[in-house]
């Protein structure tokens, strides 16, 4: 996982904040336009704009634009590092518990 | 999941770096000493001390002190907000994959 952790670290801090979580839940239905996603949030669209690029930067989303209108696409692999980095946490959970079920065992043929 | 969206910021926030996820990784093998767990990490004492603190803060970690040591239980509940989280998107992702096969299978039913 060593080789992601930068990449995690930004998709991490991207996810750290309602409106921009708020938004990747929106795009999870579909690509959208800016300005429609702008309307779905009470904030200035200056301020908008700068959790759109937030996520961009980080690659949880792509924007293109055909003419005037630009769109906005979720990236769900970027979601998928979160996904991988917990899974092996719940990986070194379960050696874990591997490890204490065997001492266990071990424990009870010693004192039988 | 509204009522966690604070909680969930500041769990992400503190897993936005790769020194307070390596100390979330070691925990997940078991309770350690602030002591031993600061030897695994190349840096000052004060700034792992922050790290520990911004974990504790965010509810990731508790620590208890017995005599002069403290110890850093990994609190596994917390890192079930993101997992929470992650599994409200995938939801979201296969609602839209529903819809559009319902799409698909009306428009060939149409053209029929």
């Amino acid at each position: 996982m060593a080789q992601h952790s930068a990449e995690l670290d930004g998709v991490l801090l991207a996810l750290a904040d309602p409106t921009r979580r708020a938004v990747v839940r929106h795009l999870g239905r579909g690509p959208t336009s800016v300005g429609a996603l702008a309307r779905e949030f009470p904030i200035t669209l200056p301020s908008f704009m700068k959790h759109v690029r937030t996520l961009e930067s980080n690659g949880l989303i792509h924007t293109a634009k055909t003419g005037r209108v630009r769109t906005c696409v979720l990236n769900r692999e970027r979601l998928a590092l979160v996904d991988g980095w917990l899974a092996e946490q719940r990986r070194i959970w379960s050696e874990r518990t591997d490890r204490l079920e065997q001492f266990a065992t071990d424990h009870a043929k010693d004192t039988q």
